[in-house]
């Protein structure tokens, strides 16, 4: 039985999700490896509400991360300095289960390095800037490496598609390094 | 054995996150609840690096989840139109062990209505923004739904401790009606 991995990001948000998705399942698959994908197309959305449709979204999602036995995660950061929330939700139901979080990010800056800061440590809130090395919140990162994961951090430009393959595919590689030992 | 409720939020990153947290502790003993918080100080952090003193408070905070029954999470906008990503984590965390999840947030509108749309259902960088009737991610309203919980939605200002108390305190309310059906 191949390795079920939950493809988690915000990848989804974007216009060339399915292509984007495929292309990780693919290099996935290069390495023995099935990649899966949340995506919304297979949920029957017919008269269901907006709202209705977000639930049957979260069913689905909820049963393909059931299915399988670990997470890489999208964590570039998304429209703010924080990765996406749905993303940071699957990190937690997935660790939760017992199962490795591994990720990558096309950000390689420590989180406090992306948040204003006109007094160092307070953003212009005055909220506390966490400054811990880390690429995001440290429940984030914590699970990632209490689960044995890991997460590269590789600058690139969140528009491009090979950007996202080429750090997806380093993860991948490392993932299957592991796996031989 | 009363319940204990984890009390999940970007509030530790408050000046005044000792005070905010003690106070919601209050609210849920009056309520015959125990309210967990928490804070950083409960853990020793001599002689360790930054990126080792985050690894012990993600292991602090998962011990204390364990412990918890269910999940009350501050939702208000973080640093961004969405939550904080730690909470995130946490909601779906303590949502795998198949506990509640409960919520609020200080800012009432839809998701979509905190985010920029140049062209509708689009944002500044092309990335679809969902239109689910929603106060953010479907994973976590979801969850929220999902569980059986609540999610109050209440404007505010949250730089007002008290304008959370309030809030907090109507959720802990429907919490606490809850549990006599």
């Amino acid at each position: 039985m191949s390795l079920k991995i939950y493809l988690a990001g915000p990848d989804v948000f974007r216009a060339d999700a399915k292509e984007l998705g495929e292309a990780k399942a693919k290099i996935c698959a290069e390495y023995g490896f099935e990649g899966l994908f949340p995506l919304d197309a297979n949920v029957d959305l017919s008269n269901l509400t907006p709202f209705e449709s977000g639930l049957a979204i979260y069913g689905a999602d909820i049963e393909l991360m059931d299915r399988c036995d670990l997470i890489v995660a999208n964590m570039t950061p998304f429209r703010g300095p924080g990765l996406d929330g749905g993303t940071a939700f699957e990190m937690g139901y997935m660790r939760a289960q017992g199962k490795p979080v591994w990720g990558y990010t096309l950000d390689a800056r420590d989180y406090g390095e992306r948040v204003e800061q006109p007094e160092p440590g307070w953003d212009v809130q005055k909220q506390h800037v966490e400054a811990f090395g880390m690429a995001d919140n440290l429940m984030l990162v914590g699970s990632i490496a209490a689960s044995g994961g890991e997460l590269l951090r590789e600058a690139g430009d969140p528009a491009e598609p090979q950007h996202h393959l080429n750090a997806f595919r380093k993860v991948i590689e490392k993932l299957a390094a592991s796996q031989k030992g």
